[in-house]
């Protein structure tokens, strides 16, 4: 991190400031302080409106920066407020979750929810820098920290060799190094690079067990306890590792290896309640079917990840086959 | 034009549908019709709301393209809510003005109006396809087309030669024919080629009048009779060709012989009124002021355009030059 370019103005989570007022207040030098509701709070269309108000209310210009600091929501309303603003101004990211610091930050993506429907508005965008520091992660609430490692397991899962090796055997409860942080993110940069407007499906590895995992975290959103966005993608993982498992073509040990993590590390949660009926329409929300079939990536036997056509009928089975598992 | 294409949803201004709806349905064919306020009133938050709404509500897709019929300010809110939908959608671009034709249409700026600053908010995103029909033209109110004819006479004066001598001489009553508009439009295209997102000032020869143009607009919106941007930018370019003539860097016949044709087709009009607090004030709304100076493009003899570092003594004798002349 560095602390000696100048803000025009810095926008940061609440939770953040409170517990890193000291770090965040030297990283924005003299720019004024603008915070933000937590979490995926922030990304709705009036705080959107108010970071836009702001930058005018400062005279924001082309030529400035401004400083983003906090989770995957904080930068995505941030980066589309910067990224709108006079048709665009540069902007700092400062990811302050795991999630954030090897996923959401990097990528371009950003933007707000709209009618319940999320990233529904938004842009790809690049930051100018982003300033990964794993200090931020000691005050991460564990389920956080842990719910961060499910997508780093994720890029593992991608990666493949010693990297699957090294997060498979890391406790969830760590905190990982700047070293680890970096070889994870580039398992995103490398897709990201091949494919920055998601035209070619390249991108599409990324989405491992989130097809249904954005189903369960929408679900879970009715309840009192919502799932974090990497519990319901541990929940889908597992789900859809099992599609490839019943199709004969990921062997059952390498799954029962995964669910084995997750029964350590307390990522077997209980699925939020639903019909099927409701079920398939949150499924169909994310995605379009065709033939009665879904496009999805699978991951298969020796690490290769496809797209490929899914029934209906195979991702309930698959999670039958979690229902089993957890009972 | 072509009334094969399909289109998720059509955007079109009120005014527009209310004249040419059988056109309108046939290029839109089975999309449903969203009707935008008129002109300028489209350009604000309330109205991209809505347009993301119905976007919402039709749940168009990534793969799917949306048509936007209307003026400059219908196709800049209607440009940037397709821009953001979903990170991007295609759209196509059915100029129906003049100054849209050749102008607003072209060079990918897309956004509207906020806390009554022009274009605070927006991106640079291109359409699909624009489709000029020079036949909107003959609905156009004269004033309207008088003032695209302005636009046209800035594109002809950047190009010279044959151009500006055929737009000179040409009644700004007239419908130009679509070999004109092509021509016209491509003195834009050239230099948003050379610099898409205005990194490096080529586009800023685009701005000839505008410094002066943007003033009288803004104090006219307080007025019961506001001017319409091309009238503005009239008295703009008169005003800053004299810049050039009182620095002796063009000849006084050279501008006299702009005057004239102004005079002859009406656009020497009566300044909205002002004091110079004021004026100044509206003026560093637009442009940051240097030492006392601020840059600008000036047309200079033999037809350069460069970007100059003018004093606020300077605008102000070029204006009170201006009232002598329509005194």
């Amino acid at each position: 991190m560095s602390g000696e370019e100048s803000f025009a103005l810095a926008l940061c989570d609440g939770r953040v400031y409170t517990l890193w007022k000291e770090l965040v207040d030297k990283l924005r030098g003299k720019a004024p302080l603008i915070i933000l509701p937590e979490g995926e709070n922030a990304k709705e269309l009036p705080v959107l409106r108010r970071l836009w108000k702001k930058l005018w209310q400062y005279q924001v210009d082309k030529g400035q920066t401004i400083l983003c600091i906090g989770g995957g929501s904080t930068l995505d309303v941030c980066g589309f407020a910067a990224a709108t603003w006079k048709r665009g101004i540069p902007f700092v990211s400062v990811p302050s979750t795991l999630i954030a610091q090897i996923d959401a930050a990097f990528g371009g993506k950003v933007g707000i929810n709209f009618k319940k429907g999320k990233n529904l508005i938004g842009t790809y965008t690049q930051p100018k820098a982003i300033w990964v520091y794993p200090g931020f992660l000691h005050t991460l609430p564990p389920p956080a920290l842990r719910a961060g490692w499910v997508e780093a397991y994720k890029h593992a899962l991608i990666e493949g060799g010693t990297l699957q090796e090294e997060v498979h055997s890391t406790s969830f409860r760590t905190i990982p190094s700047l070293e680890l942080l970096r070889r994870l993110v580039q398992v995103k940069e490398r897709l990201v690079a091949e494919d920055p407007y998601e035209e070619q499906g390249r991108r599409q590895v990324l989405n491992l067990g989130h097809t249904l995992g954005h189903v369960w975290e929408s679900l879970s959103l009715q309840t009192e306890k919502p799932l974090l966005h990497g519990e319901a993608v541990a929940i889908g993982l597992v789900q859809e590792l099992y599609v490839s498992v019943k199709r004969g073509e990921l062997a059952e040990s390498f799954w029962m290896n995964v669910v084995g993590k997750w029964r350590t590390e307390g990522l077997l949660l209980p699925l939020p309640p639903f019909t099927w009926r409701i079920w398939e329409k949150f499924l169909l929300q994310d995605k379009k079917i065709r033939d009665g079939r879904i496009f999805l990536p699978l991951f298969l036997q020796g690490g290769r990840i496809v797209l490929s056509a899914v029934s209906i009928d195979e991702l309930r089975f698959s999670i039958k086959a979690y229902k089993e598992l957890i009972s």
